[in-house]
């Protein structure tokens, strides 16, 4: 399967529509500095997120974004073009989490989220667990960030 | 050990201060719907982390924080009282990361982090890896939210 040859909307998915090994390309976002300082300001005030000066001496030579904050920012990619608008329920969790490569200042980053596995629940018939490998990859093409993910999301034509 | 029973500051800490069962309690932070809202609208836009009126008719039976919104609160207080200001060198990721109870707002979260394993670098000798058990409390005494984290620490008396 092509990525993006998914005619049916977010709108209009339910857990039935998640097969393994469909691929979503989710978007773009681009990273500002204003915006990796506000947000580490807030959440994560390291010196290397918070600080050009004292990062341009530190380890990765600049000011690079707060691991939380490329997480964040993957979720709107994720909540825009993955997940289903009405039918998700809700997330238990995220496993192996990685942070592989700096995000610096100017960067702009996509997310591919390739669906690994679909389990109708046992105890509810009213929905089922996907579960899904998310990359984050840079202009470049590195893949910045990787985790898998968890989603439980409503079935076809359930009240 | 007993929480907070630490004489270092985190100015002063490197890694030789993070031992095996040692508990760190890391302060406080209280929920605002207005900051609910503010973050889930920029990076988690789902009905029932921006929309009241929708989410009281939803599942969780009210507004809940995104979880991600909850991951960068725990890390402001990771930032404030757990890692050490000067030698904390980057974190690899996170493992298991378990949203377990909804985030209201008006609820005051607090974070005990417990040092789970330090394992010196074989690579390179002036830094080591900190494993660590982090979990969010609310003001009921519920874990919220728990992952297991890693944080590269330097060593001391190393350049």
């Amino acid at each position: 399967m092509t990525p993006n040859d998914f005619a049916i909307p977010p709108d209009d998915r339910f857990f039935e529509d998640y097969l393994p090994g469909n691929v979503y390309e989710c978007g773009h976002i681009p990273v500002s500095e204003a915006e990796i300082i506000e947000f580490a300001g807030r959440y994560d005030p390291q010196e290397m997120h918070v600080d050009p000066e004292a990062a341009a001496r530190g380890r990765f030579g600049g000011l690079v974004a707060s691991g939380w904050h490329t997480a964040a920012m993957t979720m709107r990619l994720i909540v825009d073009s993955f997940l289903p608008t009405a039918a998700s329920l809700a997330s238990p969790g995220i496993d192996e989490l990685r942070w592989l490569k700096p995000v610096r200042p100017g960067d702009v980053l996509r997310v591919r989220v390739t669906v690994v596995e679909a389990t109708p629940s046992r105890s509810r018939s009213d929905r089922g667990m996907v579960r899904s490998l998310v990359e984050v990859l840079n202009q470049d093409g590195d893949v910045v960030m990787s985790m898998k993910g968890m989603n439980i999301i409503r079935r076809r034509g359930q009240p």
